[in-house]
């Protein structure tokens, strides 16, 4: 499945520059500059070790090109693609000291991003047919949102927020200073411009009773039971998105969505989900 | 147990600029904005909702200080200590739209970092008195290596290599280039000052002999069988540090340990380790 | 009015530092060097020399700090304040060569953003009990984008999209490819997450009718004369937010407003308004 | 004209990777992602769509290119050309998806500068013929300064300093501090190198002829009459570079040069000008 | 003697904050940092173990400061100061770590800057009471220009141009180009503003003669002979500042003052001047 | 002699970025954009003043190529190659203005790192055949270090620690605290990984008898006598490597040497080597 969005440019210049510097440092592959003789060649495929779903190929291909631009990678794969177990995901030609030089970088961030897309997808695998959408969180790498949610996008789901600034969420705190969730809703309406939504938090179903009278875009239920879930999408009934969030995990999932929310939300899939095994065989 | 290093400041400075950057974006904390007094202040604890090590408390005192300096975190744990669930890890007094604006930031380095110490401190406990040391690898998430050594350390780890340009890892790729294990390690010494050291990697004990004729200061002894270990251990007999590597597991480390080798690598304890779960709740 | 949003900290700490840099260049104020003793101090008082509204004092008093942390402004008006000409908008105190380093760059930001919130609310105040607002566009001057979108806030006007990321504006171009309104409607929905709006362009009343079929969160009335934009508001219904644009001037702004649009965005507010004069005046 | 200077690549490359970070934000045009195929190519023509000065189209060139390499913009006329309304100033080929990624940053560029050469261009064709140029001042917009100077040079005009360390200007703080006219002027002589120009203000003729015993190398008629002007003009004699400042619109800007005045200066032509109006049609 | 100028202090921070990444790199001190107690305070001084002039004690405190704000170096010495062998530059209090931490850094900066400031100081002394003036190059260490500029002001020198920007100097290239001095000089005066001076190298007194013809502010004599100096003053005449090059030693400085030239110009004072031995004592 | 190890290319891109906006300033060669056309093409050489070792190229390709891609210099020589005076480095062939903006930039890098290998060369000249080998310091310039550690191995010698970071270096305070050398040797070794190396800082030969019962790799005799440190290299008899410091000049190496020390470390190689004088001759 095409994944519908792109990265910018920009964001993946200075997250490759960024992890080059840190794994060359100041004097480069030290060992390979001794023992690897500048002009000799090199060929390699990045594989995957276990089956998964891949993200951050262009960023493999940048790290090895900003090593040196003679290191040429040629992915064989989309991001979103799913692979199996010994799949080849590119194969990169160049001079042998660039090749190994990039390589640790180039399979961090595959591996890193590849996890965080598998990790989407087998949520999303497990309430398929429901109509119930994966969605992230703000629980991400610090330094690495935008990365990481174009891997979930990878993964088959959706996004939330990408900062503080980008959508309204209100939550307990808020109403509470605010004189109830009536008045938050209102000032945030206020406040912010007519290409904003508002979402608010709720803990229980007369919260969204009342929230729901002043018309927020979306809904967050928040650490309900099953049953409340359930009732919630009746009382909602189309008004707002629902969103339910807290303590999912790959076993609850599916019998989440199928109280009828709209999306459900996983910090985990960003802040826990293990790396995808990859790695480079030199192949000439 | 106190953690034998520190993080550069300016390493702190940096990491934190960029997740504020990411996470407050082009308008900042939107909702809080709306909902809140600019001079409403609030109190709030950081809070360990599961045992384990805690890493990365500084991050969040500069993240509070960061969005406005006057929001305080006192610290009331040190990197390295081990908390129960329930713990308070800090307190933080400010301005409730700062608390706020720099909760997710703050509790997302501490949670990644923890999350990291806590795996080292899993494996660490798992060798306990075997004398075998849990070292970390390149297999970082990119942009945060520095960072998450640290947590390693928090843990009860030690560090490997920090990049390729601080010690000298020689593996296959090198030594069928360069012409054999002694030539190898041979270049490498002649190339590099006598500050660095030069670890070698061999996949058998044929390997390893040849390899100990050249005198290198490690060996890593990758993907060897728990009988193998033991054997090249009595082959190495003092001359080198021995390192086990891969396929480390929780499960496996101990045996891998009481083969008697130095130090066992994993990469899984950086690229995979779930986050550690801290929230923060509000106070007064 | 209180302004109900703030800029984050370090996008005034990043645009005020470049500003210094420019200014200062490489060897700082050579006049003030030459002439007057680093001892000297003096205080100066930042006055309107026209009547207007302010914006962008933090960016101010950051200037005279990073200049010398013993330059210190009091800022005595709020951003958003209507001032008269002559008024004090703050007081600096510190060293003379500290202020006269610090004045330029204290007042292009003040000038130039107060002269956008001026703009902004002349606007406003034409469009006074219509109901609709006045909102920008993407036509901000490159660098400066997320201070300009506060100097409007600053003015009363309302934020439409920071980016290219935050929001779906789908215009003509995209309407051609994607094969027709609706098709592009839902394939913008499905591929962005719940907390993002979808905003169609229409340039007549067909299209309007068509684009409603597909549920849009606003619709971009382009370049309609009065009679259009009130059949067009009929139309609607309120089932999407109004955006009137094209050619609005602070002449025909209120004869738009009261054809019953949600919102009337202008370029020319942000990209064309003349600079606030204010001036720095030496007191002692 | 020729415009006798450049931009350094590295001001450019860091204006446009910063403006296109601003639109692009954390996840690109989402917009055209959603509706667009990757691999769908377009033509562009960038239209004036009023008459001006043409400047800053390398920057829009660049920006393209950083999008993606493949949009490549074609630029058919040289800043500080003068193109009618509907000129057409450059065709851009590539992907459609970076033609409207790069659309608006491009845009804001040249409409900015452009607005900036035009102002300037208006003011140097009413004093033609004169004898007097126009010059800038560093009331510039903060983090523009170099670009906009630049803009100025396209539209004929001259740059004034670029920083306060660059040239000296005495003014009358730095006067009443350093014990008069003549020896304030001596001791910046004294303080900085041989190739840097010593200018001085003044507000009334007695001031200006004790100025002159010190051999500046400019003056500074601040805020004269245009009988005070022609009086400092014959003063002068010769003997210093003369330039009028304040209060100068383009009703009285030739009224100041037949005074004689060597140089106008203008803070409006950098501050306040209007972008010029130009647009981006899809051609193919 | 005051130095009549300062350094800006946002290039102080950069140059400190760059040179303490490079040497606490991804780790800090760990010798410290293992062998240390974190609450260990400590004094020391800043020696000069041979006479000279210092420079760049702005850059010391700072770095201590950087490391750890609780790190105080008190300044006894201003820039530009003649010290003895043994004189206490500054006595910095704190945690001994970061005075540990902070002292190769800090000395690197004043040895430096003060080896530059001492190798002027000493061609300022060797032409002392000729009337002629010492000035710098653009051959500075790359990435330290204003700061080495800045030394050679504390060794009584003045600085030449800081950038190809900032004055033009026409070499015998642009004379071959624009078809002689005389046109070089006029293209150059009309492109530049007014507060730009011109200088024109010559290599022999007939062209000097052509040179002075279109009225340069000052004329570069090459690698002339003494007796050519000489008559190159009595030809210039006053007309423009006349400034000598072109293998000024220690050893013939004099000479070339004593022919009467404004300025002699020396890149071996930036270039190559040993750096002033400097220390760091622990006196508690 | 080829040199075994590279500079990171994005090393290499900072520094050459950073030099340039240096010289380029805020508008450019002024100079040359006056009286040069756009489209003149000229070629020049980059030849060697007088004899020495070479260091730096590929900062001077860079340098010419981030002025303009059209200016491409060869490099005829590696770095590491000792020339003669008069000696083509390289030919940049390409358009006038840009040969003439970089050449500056280029030039400095060239002089300033060749004079470090040149001086290095001269050192490790003057030990040969003894089986010493030179290293260097952090006694480098601020912000320049690897490109001086760079150099360092050009001239032949060898590279002491980068930073603070990556090896262990025991001094007398760290003794002092520790409570003596074994036990701070001991603290070292249990806090750093098992790929850092730790030496120790000796005054005197009962020191150095003590710090081998710790077993360092290796120790540093500190400003000993010829006799002690024969003494020295006969106590140690091979279990530490040994390194001489204090003093070293080109006159006393060689007696150094020959006590048979393994390394002689020199901070004057980087912190005050004169340049190597190179030029640029416009050639066609």
């Amino acid at each position: 499945m095409a994944v519908p969005t792109t990265l910018p440019a920009y964001l993946i210049e200075d997250a490759v520059t960024r992890a080059l510097a840190e794994d060359l440092g100041r004097a480069g592959d030290i060992t390979s500059a001794a023992t690897i003789p500048a002009d000799k060649a090199a060929e390699a495929a990045i594989v995957a070790r276990q089956p998964g779903i891949v993200a951050g190929m262009m960023l493999a291909r940048r790290a090895f090109a900003l090593v040196d631009p003679a290191a040429r990678l040629e992915v064989l794969v989309a991001d979103g693609d799913a692979v199996h177990a010994g799949a080849v995901l590119g194969r990169v030609h160049g001079p042998a000291r660039a090749i190994l030089a990039g390589e640790r970088v180039a399979l961090n961030f595959v591996g890193h991003l590849s996890g965080i897309a598998s990790a989407t997808a087998a949520f999303v695998q497990a309430v398929s047919g429901t109509g119930a959408r994966i969605t992230c969180t703000r629980k991400t790498t610090p330094g690495l949102r935008a990365l990481e949610k174009h891997a979930v996008r990878c993964g088959g789901g959706s996004n939330h927020r990408f900062g503080l600034d980008d959508a309204v969420l209100i939550k307990d705190n808020h109403i509470a200073v605010a004189g109830g969730v009536a008045p938050a809703i209102e000032k945030a309406r206020a406040a912010v411009g007519h290409l904003v939504k508002v979402e608010v938090e709720v803990d229980d179903l007369d919260q969204l009773r009342e929230a729901l009278t002043a018309g927020p875009d979306a809904v967050l239920l928040d650490n309900m039971s099953l049953a409340e879930l359930r009732d919630a999408v009746g009382i909602v009934a189309g008004r707002a998105a629902t969103e339910a969030s807290g303590g999912v995990t790959i076993g609850n999932v599916r019998a989440i969505a199928e109280t009828g929310v709209d999306f459900i939300s996983s910090g985990w899939i960003t802040h826990s989900a293990p790396a995808l095994d990859v790695g480079l065989d030199i192949t000439a």
